[in-house]
């Protein structure tokens, strides 16, 4: 598998990122419908085949090499298109080297541990991939837009003196830095969706029955607190972008664009940690040779 | 996706099950090189292809329904295929609706453990399909073959009077129909392979670096127990096999045949579950037409 077209994978991920330290604003920095004038619908799907094939390529040698574990971080409204990209990005990668776990309302014993446990229960092994669909960002996103959410957390005063927005983002950055200085590295994904695009796809949730068991009244009352999310993910990007874990801005409204980027993303970071099959140590070169010997003798 | 063909599937699966009660001698009984004269290999794989489009478009509506799981359990000697089976059987399907869990040597804090814990732990949400690579069968598999295993265990010594394996087996069947009987379904895959087979495939992950990382001295040494190891499944295939939870042997010395045969037992168990999209109730039609309406207004 040639890692020649990487550049191309590079080039589309560029202006997508959030540099750090960067304030955004969502409305005037990142257009929800934007797409690469240099890819065609049609390019996308055969540049996603070729990013899919390197991904399952570079997954095999995660695995082998069982140094790193990767965790990518996929946050987003509603309708944004968070299980059809998984669904599309990783169908066809082996199951075996990827666990995806999707975060609902926490348990009463989840909420009895500190916000960051339940997630932490789930991170990659070396060697795998793991998906978060949803992730610790809820604790800054639902959390911050539903602020007795946080009264059910039972934190003691002092955990909530103060800005504690601004500590849960110190308290988060610090987190990854730990894994990814630990060899688990962390991707992070924003899908990017307008609200006008956002009420096409509940329109036609409700008009596909097959659709309908997806379908949330609760979602589309979420939608009188589209102004509070905005502002509440431009936090989250403005302060948890970092040199080792830096979020990217996926656009969302047109799905083909999303899906190319999400797996440019995911992959370009497997490239990077550019796994190799491991080496055999001097016993394991001469166990094997003896059992090549034994082998064969049967034969 | 049509189901017109799935009597193809069943007209496969037939002579692969063992019916409860049957005493199965495997060198008699089951032919590891074995293929369905009426499939060739090109046909396998356009049948393969199929049947995963089945299976894929069926788990979606596990998912939605939310009622059932399945459990796929996976058993077999080393090198007979497992791995492979799980990547080309499962590769395609949506990664968020598999788990698979590979089981190792048990960890000190899982010998603490009831010999099921650790495999109650891994076991299917409803909606979901979690394959077992290796499973509770270790316990009636390698364990007898190396009794030293049991010993590990701490068990007290009334655990282990009299027959421990068919005690095991008893305890191992009454869990599963508890399982069934809760709406997480059991499937089990016996992958029979050939001695004469393995000893090929052990030479070729010698021959082949990218494939040294699989490749341990252990399990050529375990050749050694070779019949012991062919004792103890017999003896499981025997005791195991349940109305309600079958095992299938599984011919693997063919892969391409391993994997066609593998696909059509999950695919035939989740047609038999034959999973419905759910049916809303008043009260989720009245908040969706709201929600419509409400949406309606906006544009």
């Amino acid at each position: 598998m040639s890692v020649d077209r990487v550049h191309e994978l590079r080039e589309l991920i560029a202006p997508l990122v959030v540099s750090p330290g960067r304030s955004v604003h969502l409305a005037r920095d990142f257009d929800p419908a934007f797409y690469d004038g240099q890819v065609s619908k049609d390019g996308a799907a055969e540049a996603l085949a070729w990013s899919i094939e390197l991904l399952s390529d570079y997954q095999i040698r995660l695995a082998a090499q069982d140094h790193y574990g990767l965790l990518v971080v996929i946050q987003a409204i509603d309708a944004a298109g968070k299980d059809s990209t998984i669904k599309h990005v990783m169908s066809g990668v082996n199951p075996q080297g990827v666990d995806v776990h999707s975060f609902k309302v926490p348990s009463q014993h989840e909420l009895d541990h500190d916000f960051l446990w339940r997630y932490q229960q789930a991170l990659p092994e070396r060697g795998k991939i793991a998906i978060f669909n949803r992730s610790h960002y809820e604790e800054v996103l639902v959390v911050r837009v539903h602020p007795e959410l946080l009264v059910r957390q039972h934190l003691p005063p002092e955990a909530v003196e103060g800005d504690v927005w601004s500590r849960r983002y110190q308290q988060i950055n610090r987190w990854e830095h730990y894994l990814v200085d630990n060899g688990i590295r962390v991707v992070k994904l924003f899908l990017n969706v307008s609200k006008g695009e956002q009420r096409r796809r509940f329109l036609d949730r409700i008009d596909d029955p097959t659709k309908h068991w997806k379908f949330s009244a609760a979602d589309v009352a979420e939608r009188a607190h589209w102004d509070a999310y905005q502002q509440a993910f431009e936090a989250m990007l403005s302060h948890t972008s970092t040199e080792w874990a830096p979020w990217h801005v996926i656009p969302a409204d047109h799905k083909w664009f999303a899906r190319l980027a999400a797996a440019a993303v995911i992959t370009n970071e497997l490239v990077r940690i550019d796994p190799q099959f491991p080496v055999l140590d001097d016993a394991a070169r001469t166990a094997m040779a003896e059992a090549r010997r034994g082998l064969q003798a049967e034969g």
